[in-house]
This record gives C-alpha cells, sequence and structure tokens, in this order.
C-alpha cells in the first residue's frame, strides 16, 4: 500500500508468540508496514529477526533508548509512525517513556505498566506529547463484543444488575517455569512480571472486557488469591467479587491452574430485560436472553448487527473470524486514527475504538488492588 | 406391583408443581404407590386432589398430624412405609417430626428446616426412631453425576484445587410475587421460606452437588447477598467466595434475577490431573479435560461407565434421560432400602445412594451461614 | 387412580428393553395400570415377569390368543382396556389382529407389520371393529417436535422446499447378532424382522417424523441399501433421495454402522422463510432460522410455545424431559382418548394427538418401497 | 521481508469480496508482497483499485493479456512470481492459460473452468510449462481437515464405510441475482457461471474436502437438483448419492436455498473402528467417536496433533483461527515452494500440501457428472 503506516517493534525477537502474533495483526490489512526493531536484548538476536523479516539493516538497532532516538532524528517521511511494545512486562514502562518524548505513538502490550506510578506517568506523558496510545486488549477488538457494547448501550438489557466474567486456562498448573517454558518462567517471576501472574495476565482482560461492553467502573473488589503450585511466588488463581457503580453486583475469575482449560474466556450480563453471554472460543456468536420469549443467536457479519460490530468484520457470516483477526482490528483501528491524522482530520468514532492509555490505567490499579486485597483479606476501594 | 411401598403425601395439592413431579418420580419404575395424602391444609383441596388421584377416601386426612397417627394405627401390611414432604419450607420441620415419631419413614423436600436448630433436631430424631430419611437433592440422582462422584473418588482428577459450582435463575427478576405467582409468594416470604430466598431454594443444590460428588466439606465461606428487586425481604442474588477442606478454593453462587436463564445449575472441577465438567441442562453428558490430550465426553448408558452411573440409568445411550428419571432415582433407591430393611436385609452400596438427614443438615447450616456471612460482610467458618 | 386405563402387555419379558420402557412410560402420569400380560411364548418367563411386577396370577396368560379370549370374556369393568404389543415386528400382526377382533384398544410398537397387506388389513380391522389403535412413533411424543408440527402448520417457515432426515446408529458396526446380542439377532433375522433391518427399526422413525411435522406424503423414493457387515441378509444402511407432495425435495437416512453413533436423529426443514432444526439427543430445544435475523432457541416448557407443545410437558424450562415422556405422551394420550370414549367424550384435539394405524401403514409402505428401490436402482412411486 | 514473493492479481476489484480476501490471507504471514494488477476489465477500475492499493502505476495493466506479456518481460528480481485468478468462473481458463504460458506461477480460484476439457487443457500446460498451480480449497487449509487425513490415513478409523459431507447455505433463497447482488448474478448466469451454481460454488468444496480427507475418488454419483427459485438457470440445490472407491458409500448435498444458514459444510467419516466429524463453523475442534469409550475432541494448536495440523496453526489453542488463516495456509504453502524452487530445494511434504491442478481438473468433471446425472436421472460413472 502507498501511504502504509510505519511501525517498529520493540521485543518479539524469534520464538516470542506475542511478536509474531502482532506482526500478523499489522500485517494482515494492509495498512501498516515493519520498517524498523529492537527484537531483543542481544543485538545479534535483533539482527536475526530482522533479516528474517526482510528489513533494512540500518533500522535495526541495539537497544530501544537508541532506537527512539536514530527514529525521531530520520525524516518524517521515513521514520516510523508507531512503534509496537511487546516485551515482558517490567519493560513497558521504560520502552513507552523514551518513545512517547520522541513524540512517536505506541502501541502497548498489557498489563501497561507493573506499577500503578508508572501508569498514571505514561497517561501524563500521552496527554503532555499528544501522541496516540492504544493498549492490545485484544479481546475488545471481536466484532460480537462490540455488539454487545452496542446492545447494552442501546438499554436492550435494560437496567444491569449483575456481571459474571471468568477466564480459566490450565496452562500452569504444573511448574512449567522449572521446566524450561520461556513465557512462564518471566510470568511467574515478579521481577519481571511485576505483583501479580493470573491478574496480570488474564484477570485484567477480563477487568478490560467488562468496562469495555458495560462501561461501569468497579467501585470496590474482595479478592481470594492461591497460589496453587508449590514455590510459586506470585497468585495462580484469584476468584473476586466485584461491586461496580450504580450497585451492580460481579464475580470475576482468573486461574491459570484450570487443567484442561484453553482460554474460555466468557461474560455473562444480566439485566433488567435481558441478558446476554459471549464466549472467546466461539467468539463469532453472541447469545441474548429473554423472560419471555426464545433465546437468540446473534451471528458475526449480518446486516442486523450494528454499524460498530461490521466495522470489525471482513469475512461473510458462517466463515469465521478469530484471535488474530480481533487483534488486528485494533491495529486497523490505530492505523486509520494515525492515518487521519497525519491529514488533519479526526478518525471517526469506528476508528476511534481502540484501548487507551487509561484503560491502561484502571487495568494497572485492578491488579494492584485486587493483590492487595487478596493479602489483605478485604475489600479495597477502587478509589 | 405386589409388594409396592406404601406412601403418602404431605402438600402437593392442586396445581403445586413439585408435588406433582414427586408423583411421577415415584410411580416411575413401579417401586411405589400412593394411598395415603394431607394434601392441602384445606380439606376440601385435599379431598378434590384425592379423588383426582383415585386414593381411598379414608385415607384422606385432614391434617398431617392426624395422617400420622391414623396411619400408625393400621395394621402394618395396610399403613403407609414412608410419607412424603412437599410442603413450603417452615412445615418441613414439624412434619417430618410427627412422622418420624411415629416411626414412618421420610421423604422430604430441600431445605430440610428453616432453622439449624430444628435441622440438629431432625437428626436426633432419625437416628433415635431409627427410620430411613431421604432429602430430594434430586440433581445427585442423575447417572452423569454419579459418574462424576465416581470419577473423583476414583482419583482420575489427582487431588482436587478448584470448584466453580453456578445456579442462575431468571424467574424472580421481577417482583412476581405481587402478581399472583403463589410459589414466588412464599420462597420470597420469611414467615414461610425462612431465612433466605435463592440460597434456600437453590444455593444448597450446589453446595450438595459439590460436597456428594467431591465429599469436600466447607472450611469457611463469604458471601456477598442481594435483594435487587425492590421491596424483596429476602436475597435474590448470592455470591460466594468457599474455601473446601484441604486447600481446595471455589466460587458458588445462585441467583434467580439472572434474566433468561431457566436451570443451567453448572459444576467445574479441577484437580492436578484433569478436570470435569457438568451442566444440568444438557445432563446426559460430561466432560473431562486433560492438560495434554483430547478432551473426552462420558455420554449416559454405556458399558465403559461406572457401576453407581448405570444403576440410575433406564434407557440406553442417546436416549435422553431428564429431570423426572433422576428425581426418580431417589425414590427407586429409598424403595428398595426400604424393602431390604422389611425382609431384614442390607440395601446394598447401590440402593443406598441418597441423600441423608445429614446432608440436610449440612445445608440448612450452610444457608445460615451464608446469610450471616451476607449480612456480616466476614468470612465464616462453617465449624 | 380410580379409574385407572387397565391395560394388558404381550412381549416384553425379562430383559427386554423396550417393553420395561412401555411400563415406566405408561406409569409415569398415572393413567394406567397394567393389569395382564404374556410377556413372553414360555409361560415360565410369563410367571415370572408378573410375579416381578406384582400381577394377579390369573391375569398371566401362556399365549396372547388365550389372553385375548379371556380378557374378552371378563366383565368390563375388569377386563384389560388396552393391550400394548411389544413382540418383534413379525407377531405384530397376529397379535393385533387377536385383540382387534375382540374389540380391545392396541398400542403396537413400530414397524406395524412386516408385510404391506398386513398393515392394510390391520386398518381395516381397525376401522370395523371401531377400536382405538396407536404406533408408537415415539419421537412425536416430544414436545419441541410437535411445536415444531405447529410452527410449520401455522406457516412460520412459508412454503417448504427442502427436508433433510437423518437417524445414524453405530451398534451394528460389528456382527453382534452373532456375539448373543439378542435385539440385534431378531432385528437381522427376515423371519422376524421382516424384508429390512435399519430401515424398518429407524428409517422409519424418519420417515414418520417427516410426515408428523409436516404433513407431507412422500411421492417417490430412490434408496441406496447397503449391508456393509459381512453375511448380514438385511441392510444396515440407507441413503434415500426423497421426493415429497408440492415439489419438496429431501434426503432421508438410516444406519446403523455409523460407528460412534447413538441416537441422533435430526430433521432439518427449510422453508422459503425459515428453517428449522431439532435433534432427539438435545430434545428440549428447537432451533429456527431465519434469512435477516438471529437465529432462536424455543426451549421446551415456555409459555411461549404452543398448546400442543405445552399439553405434552411435564416440568418447568430448563429441568430437562427425555426419551420416557416423550414416550408417555403416546399413552397419555391414548388413555385419555380411552377414559373419553368410556365417557362418551371426544377427545379433544390435543389428547387425540399419537400416531395411528394409517401412520403405521404409511411406515410399512416406506420400508417395501425403500428395500424395493434399493434392489431395483430405481426411483420408486409411492403408489 | 527481504525476498518476498512478489505477486499479481487478476480479478479483485473494488467491492469483490473474495479479491479482498485473497490479499489478507497473502498478507497475513509476510511471505508475498503484491505488486501488480488487472483488478477489472474496466481500466479505471483496476487504476482505482491499484491506487488504493499502493501500487506502481506501471504495474496496473488494462488486461490480463498485457499484464502477463508485460511482467514476463520484467527482469527476474522485478517480475511477479505467481498470480492469483480470482475473476468469475469463465474467465478462469483464458487467464491461466496466459500466464502459465509465461511460465508464471498461478494460484486460482475454483471452480477451476467451466469445462472438463479446459480443465484438462490446464492440466498439460501446468506440465509442459513446469509452474506451480495451486487451486483455492480453502478448506482444506484448516489444521483440523488436515488433522482428520492425518488420522484417516494413520488407521484411526479403521476401513472406511460411508462418508456424509454437506454444505448448506441460504443466501440464494431469494431471486437475489435480480434485486443488485453482482456475485449472485454470476453465480447464477451460466455465461459466467458454467453449468452450474451451487455445485460448483460449494458442492465441488465438498467433494474436495472429502478426496482430500479420505483420498478416496468418486467412482459414481447419483445426482437430484432442482432449481427451487423461478427463472433461476441453474441449480441451487443438488442432493448426490456417491459412490466411492473401496465400496465406501455416501451422501453429499449442496444447497443454496436452504434458508438461515450461513457456511456450516460438514463432514462426517465412519469407519470400522471409528468416526470423525469436523464442521467449518467451528473449526478448531474435530470429534472423534468410538464404539465403546468416550467422544474425543481434538483441539487446534495441541502437542498431541500431527505435525500436518500444526505446520498450519499460529495461535495457541483455545485462540481461534479461522476463514482467513484457512486461506492463508495455502498462499504460506505456496510461498514456501516457490522460494524452494527458487533456491532449486524441494519443498518438503508440509508446504507442499495445497490443492492442485489435478484436484482442480476432478472438481470439474464432478460438477459437470453430477449436472448430467440431474438431468439424465441415472448414475454417471466418474470414468
Amino acid at each position: 500500500m502507498k501511504n502504509k503506516i510505519k511501525y517498529g517493534m520493540i521485543g518479539g525477537g524469534p520464538g516470542a508468540f506475542i511478536g509474531e502474533v502482532h506482526r500478523k495483526a499489522a500485517a494482515l490489512d494492509g495498512h501498516l508496514e515493519l520498517v524498523a526493531g529492537a527484537f531483543s536484548s542481544s543485538p545479534e538476536m535483533t539482527q536475526k529477526m530482522g533479516e528474517e523479516l526482510g528489513l533494512e539493516s540500518n533500522r535495526l538497532y541495539d537497544s530501544f533508548e537508541e532506537m527512539a532516538k536514530a527514529e525521531a532524528a530520520l525524516p518524517k517521511e521515513q521514520r516510523i509512525d508507531v512503534v509496537t511494545v511487546v516485551t515482558p512486562n517490567h519493560l513497558h514502562f521504560p520502552v513507552c517513556k523514551v518513545f512517547i518524548e520522541q513524540g512517536i505513538n505506541v502501541v502497548c502490550d498489557k498489563p501497561m505498566t507493573n506499577t500503578v506510578e508508572e501508569a498514571e506517568e505514561l497517561c501524563r506523558l500521552v496527554e503532555k506529547h499528544d501522541i496516540i496510545f492504544a493498549l492490545t486488549h485484544n479481546y475488545t477488538g471481536y466484532p460480537m463484543v462490540k455488539e454487545a457494547r452496542h446492545l447494552v448501550k442501546s438499554g436492550k438489557l435494560g437496567s444491569l444488575r449483575k456481571i459474571v466474567v471468568e477466564y480459566p486456562q490450565g496452562w500452569l498448573s504444573e511448574p512449567v517455569e522449572e521446566q524450561g517454558n520461556k513465557q512462564a518462567k518471566w510470568r511467574t517471576d515478579p521481577q519481571k512480571a511485576g505483583v501479580s501472574a493470573a491478574l496480570a495476565d488474564i484477570g485484567t482482560h477480563a477487568e478490560n472486557l467488562v468496562e469495555y461492553i458495560t462501561g461501569l467502573k468497579i467501585e470496590k473488589l474482595y479478592a481470594d488469591t492461591t497460589s496453587f503450585v508449590e514455590g510459586r511466588a506470585l497468585e495462580d488463581d484469584a476468584n473476586l467479587l466485584v461491586h461496580y457503580e450504580g450497585g451492580v453486583k460481579g464475580i470475576l475469575y482468573a486461574s491459570q491452574i484450570s487443567v484442561g482449560e484453553e482460554n474460555p474466556l466468557k461474560i455473562r450480563i444480566y439485566g433488567t430485560e435481558a441478558s446476554l453471554e459471549w464466549k472467546q472460543e466461539s467468539p463469532n456468536f453472541l447469545s441474548l436472553k429473554y423472560p419471555d420469549r426464545p433465546e437468540e443467536i446473534y451471528k458475526r457479519g449480518n446486516p442486523y448487527l450494528s454499524d460498530a460490530a461490521n466495522f470489525g468484520t471482513r469475512v461473510p457470516p458462517g466463515h469465521p473470524e478469530g484471535f488474530i483477526e480481533a487483534f488486528a482490528n485494533i491495529y486497523k483501528n490505530v492505523a486509520l486514527t494515525i492515518k487521519a491524522r497525519k491529514e488533519g482530520n479526526e478518525p471517526g468514532v469506528l476508528a476511534a475504538d481502540f484501548p487507551s492509555v487509561l484503560d491502561g490505567l484502571a487495568g494497572v490499579k485492578f491488579i494492584h488492588k485486587a493483590v492487595e486485597s487478596g493479602k489483605e483479606n478485604r475489600w479495597i476501594d477502587m478509589g
């Protein structure tokens, strides 16, 4: 594509699953082009990755600091429009900071930072430097999640009463961090993952999903957290009672020791008039239940869906879209927003629909408050 | 059938849903025969019901007290072997008491009583009078629930870690108790239902299901209870964190304002080796998930299942059995146990498999502790 | 029940699955009472079965001929109102004949007879003796099948175009008839089963289901029949192209070598406006699909369903009903119809809803035409 | 990527759904780069599309003939490695021919050609010019379809007996070709679509799926074809009886008037030892059923799957992959095969796994034989 948005990547070296997903998601619609990277703390690895990806060698950098400076110094039409941050959690903050300070837009993996202070600092920096910042809470990219949000907003469910959101996984049910699993290693290491494992990795997706669909903020929460696997420093299971604004009650849980579960993130929202249910493992469907008529199954790609849902869809009904397509919806919208800004336009409400630095702050707060509640055995206000 | 077990019924008058279910469940296998009743506090209603059911008029009684006395005075071969108690909750205790004291066996609806003291008193009376007492926690009658129990016992899941059990319903999401719904009326009336609505009606089924399958007792619980419908005195929604023996953690919830939900009671149990899932709305299947091989769907009626599951099955695989069949498994086992005792035999382990007065006590305690926790906002030990 | 309908049974001796199902189905609602039987060609077996069932010994007969005569000779208030015929296929005709000639109502298993001539003869006899005759095409007893029929009749689907009905089973995928499986033995034996195995046993259920729901008669059919298991004389697999009245096209197949399948009888009906789908293995649901709006899941027991569906339901939504309940709906309706006639009334349209001798004739014709088509490799008109 | 495979596109102008899908599929993994095109018979439309896609204007051509010549004349390192043909059916042949004759590799949509003669000619040309030719039978790109093939090959199902494959859609249930639907217009126009609508569009996918998974060729078939919508020249519904090699029997049907259906392509394969089932609308799962043990659900992305399945997977288990990813597997394998050839290597068995010109010929023959059978009402040998 002419006028492709140019992006660089920090992290995502050889073998890193999530970097690969970001690259595919960015490539899918042809809006973005990868042109620079510091894929690893090892310059050799960065070279290797860059070659594999066909990047120019002068756009491969030994460190993210070097890259930020060098890219910012390039002529505007050459330099990256946006950087993607896919490092382990503890590096999100310094990497984002340095690029934001150079005025470069950012796409960052969640959780945004390891501390609330860092998250607040990023909020300030984003505002100060007026850059575009997106957080890859990718589940909100699914068209039927967007439809769910539309239905809630439109009043289809009536007043909300109860929300049950769950994210059980099984991949940490054994001490795989001691058996060579690299991702498990850093995700269970407080030095890299921060104060939390399960809550930071997947609990925050659940929390964000609720807020995205309902717009409701958590008022207070009570967390029952456990490290089931012996010797693990961080929680691998967390069960939460949640009170949202407006008297809405909920359950939220995240678990990585739920053996046999893959990624069945699921949300059920109950209102006075109707309820809805969505499951990540069959993401093209959305169930609506009523007190007095048959359950309805909304299906992706149909004309009866909202613009919000259909803006994020690529193939006709009955041809499944999946995880990468949802992920790509964040990249597509970021690209459209950057393009609009470059052309001096507003991006439009559909393109502007991606998780922001404020969602990132909410997520980091959620993680910290939940961990605190789990340690102190009491309700914690979100403040 | 010759030598049918004769039973009487207290409650279950015209229009009472649950009485009708009990009669069908008792009739299904031909082991029992209804011969007496005090179906209503109104003698006219009892007469009407008795006629409709074809009972002899001298076996229709104006009150349960009269019936207990009169039946006990009949010659052994004529009098009822067992009485079924299907009144609103507050009458369970006095009715059970009077029949037990006459040495008559009892089948009683849950929750067993409205107070813990009454429940304890029934335990003492059952022991003292050495009668057979069954509580209709009917969901434990499903063959695949029995299979689940067998699998847990046999170690298939390894050591248990986490249990998620949920029972959402939607039928009380409006104030139907003020709109002529009789069952809603008494179930939300503290005078009749006791201290609880949702927990007593369905939460206790969830609690019993866990204990039946896993054998685990609750050590302590934390309940977040709400009355969503204005003016309702008792809770219509309850979300619980639960700690079981042996470090097992769990979530249990019961809701009657989850609009659009019918009866999707569901349990998921996670061990170190495997997990299982069972849903009441498709009760003929049981899912087993593993860390390293395909999910398995166990199906009712197959030779590869345990004796416990197959003892409670009537038709071949692929021909669904439902709610009444599960209910009938309690009646069948009670009948076989009574027959065995009449013949001086032990009933055998398969026939002896029905919920007991001790399950009833556990349930009543659970309800009270959960309500207490909900009111006091703290963890409560089950004591 | 006072005024219970008294019935006798031919066949259904010890170990016979289907006799047991009939007895449970008849018992469920309390309308019928088993009082007589010739359960086996062996008088000893009949004695044994009768004792087990608690029947009076003078109502146990050495042969069906003896029973027909003796029962007919009893005073009206003592003798059976109806006889249930659950023998292997080849005995259906002689047994039905002798009871009809005595003016006794009949419930008969399908297929009704082994030849078309016999089926026609039964039609004549039923008319001549003016008795009530029901065939146990039990799948039409499911409430959601009745709803499907209601929806088609009411025009919800528009004009019908296409019907796909399938009934795959796997239980005959090995030569189990040579390995001691009694039911397999007679079902694959032309002397007892007639000209067909799979078509007679289950294909005819599929055919009847279509006609029950749509009212459409087959105009012509083309069958591709196979005996996959070596040495088996009758077909164990049949794939049919079907042309119905009014230009409706269809596929119908029955298979007993579809290994791993239990009883997933399924029907899909496509009209100009909407389509529906129902599966026997999850019988409490009915799916409606539209060109321009979400799929709807109709669920048993809800007020939004037709009277036809709700007349055949016993427990609230979300509490599954199964195979025995569907079966029991035939017995219930037969009992209500007999009662009405005894009282000189019409039974009412809901009670009159059970498969008739004409359905039996249609089924036998279907089997024979399909077998003929399979042998001659050509379209056969139903005539 | 450096060394990206360069491709051009014929067809796929503004608003063409399938061209867009091809571009996304080609982009996903970063192996290919679109550099040239003749997107429309209208040069203006080609310009517009080319600009939108950011192509160099000297690589936008007024006709496919011009493009073939011009590209072939470019230096090797500049010219396209492969051309993608996404025109209506009738142009597949002339377009493919001209590019093959220039020695340019081809990816072509199905059905390959409108006549058997053309298909045979393409086979000859591909061989003569020794080019790489891929047909986008995209459903064979799904990892779980590859797993199905692996399981059949490995003998897991025993000897095959029966295959049921179905592809119902509803989008042509109204005469939308007269209501402005462009795709419907050419697909129902014999001048463009050839002798068939439903069979050519989707029936051939079903046929290819069977052959891909089982390796079985059709020996003969019997088709019952219908044009339900008045005035439609080509069939919109086709029900087939199929005999495969080795005595395997089957049903195959394709329908575009099955109202409410989206794309539930489904295949069930029954062997002597086990059976399998796969549905396109939930493509990440594969069901295996056995005579004597629980059903198994194989899930995409797991280590227990075959190399063939895992080579075609991008994200971890539980994160759905969909239609575009399956489509992309064809492009990925074509790209790897072209790369290998350019480097003088063999592509390896996993990369070589994409539908070939021979699959294209089989498909065209299938369509013609089925149409012929439908017209002549007789079995047709595949010859």
